[in-house]
């Protein structure tokens, strides 16, 4: 299982009851996060998780209120006594901002590595997912992220017993190895039923929609999509400034067929976002209009 | 009156319960701040100050749980329609790492003027204060700042009437100037009795303690002090990093006589700075071991 943890809702600024939007994930001890605006370690240290299991931060663009917070946590991994490599990930520009904002912790304990995606380079791994990146429509540089966590199909023991498989290679034939033992060789198909669906989340901020999003959303187990305001009243000027709206969110996840819209980054002066829950339900009814917090194991 | 804040009392990294050390001063309408790390902007809207009305940011040294806030803060500000300029004064290598930091807010609506402070410029004046630097000793350049509001003399309207002063120059007579009306000449003193004592506010963090410092802080109605840990268990290891705990604190304010005393700039560590309250007391009894929000009107 995979623990996906939104640990704040807000964009543009943080606010005292309203953490910066970004997303922490662990799977089996390893840990992700995707942005880090200013206040994100604060964010994350009330919900408890464990900071230095992070290995890899994916950042969509380079604004401020995505990035500002990447120095202070780095600098607070290291006071935690993390030793670790630790990976970035983002568009171009990456590399050029990182370098600005680490100019206060330029002597970290662990080794940091800053890769540039680019058209070219739309798949990288970490653990056992593969991440696909989307170029989104914002007034920079910005990547979605569809990760894809490839998982073992479905053992089954009777069929392992019926095919006089030794116990002691079940596990490691159900991991995918194929193991010889004298003149026997026993594959994965030998333990297992069929091969399990993969579990897909995709995190889109900040864009304007364009119907490339449909495809890459498809359906995933959980969409995370921003919303910065409930209505389509602020359309033109959210547009304008490469933002989506909850309407929109919502009707990207009826055709993308996800299975969970969270909704997020929402405007500072979006006070009441809940107050759109009943309205954009009716448009795709398993839509979560977050509160910062918001959890899911799937 | 000048309205002094401390908005958090945190060293090294901002906890959920803990913003980190800055000052908050407003004086009729003019605010300034002293520091500015991760999530201060937050911890100011917490205490629902007019953030526009900021004018003076002083910068003690560039550690990042002293800087970090500021490209933020320079965001917001912007967003929140400030267009009046700001001064940022700070230790020499300010300049670099503020231009470094502010590589995610390149065009802001308002113009920023930044100050590196020298042994040669040890004086300069905001509003009505006039603000002297002490360099500390810490791991980088450092500074100390005392803060003298110097106010108007006692206005004094009987003498004022028995020097027959025609009313409509009271309040500019008061304010120190001279004036002549025909063939009279008005002055201060014929309106006012005497001169006030100026109220000075000094605020050093991060440093050891050494000699000069008493000096810097003598009279003080307030001084605003680092305190790492409560006893002196930690001084090795305090002293090697550049830091001063409780029992210094209190020391330096009873040599330099001040009113009162603050204690702020807790370690991360430290998660019960009111348990050494009695003992700093017994030290120096005007001690207030300070939690986030700490306030007084001078």
């Amino acid at each position: 299982m995979v623990d996906v943890c939104l640990v704040g809702t807000g964009g543009m600024m943080p606010l005292p009851q309203r953490a910066l939007t970004c997303l922490w994930m662990e799977y089996k001890g390893h840990a992700a996060l995707i942005d880090c605006g200013e206040g994100t370690q604060i964010a994350l240290r009330k919900l408890d998780v464990k900071l230095c299991r992070l290995e890899v931060i994916m950042i969509t663009h380079t604004h401020g209120d995505h990035v500002l917070g990447l120095p202070g946590l780095l600098l607070t991994l290291s006071n935690l006594g993390k030793t670790s490599p630790l990976t970035i990930y983002g568009p171009k520009g990456l590399m050029c901002v990182i370098s600005y904002l680490c100019c206060t912790c330029p002597m970290l304990p662990f080794a940091i590595q800053v890769i540039e995606l680019d058209e070219d380079q739309r798949f990288f791994a970490w653990s056992d997912f593969t991440i696909e990146t989307l170029a989104l429509k914002h007034s920079m540089p910005c990547l979605g992220y569809r990760m894809t966590l490839n998982r073992l199909p479905v053992f089954d023991p009777q069929k392992a017993r019926k095919n006089g498989i030794p116990q002691k290679y079940w596990e490691r034939l159900h991991r995918g190895e194929t193991i010889t033992d004298g003149d026997k060789t026993y594959t994965t198909a030998d333990v297992t039923k069929g091969k399990r669906h993969p579990t897909v989340i995709c995190y889109m901020t900040d864009t304007v929609y364009f119907d490339e999003m449909v495809n890459f959303a498809k359906g995933a187990d959980l969409l995370i999509n921003e919303g910065m305001y409930g209505d389509l009243e602020n359309i033109d000027r959210m547009s304008a400034k490469g933002h989506m709206l909850f309407p929109q969110a919502a009707e990207l996840a009826a055709k993308a067929e996800v299975k969970q819209l969270w909704l997020t980054h929402y405007s500072p002066a979006f006070t009441d976002p809940h107050a759109y829950e009943d309205s954009v339900k009716k448009m795709f009814e398993q839509t979560v209009v977050c509160d910062d917090g918001q959890r899911i194991s799937l």
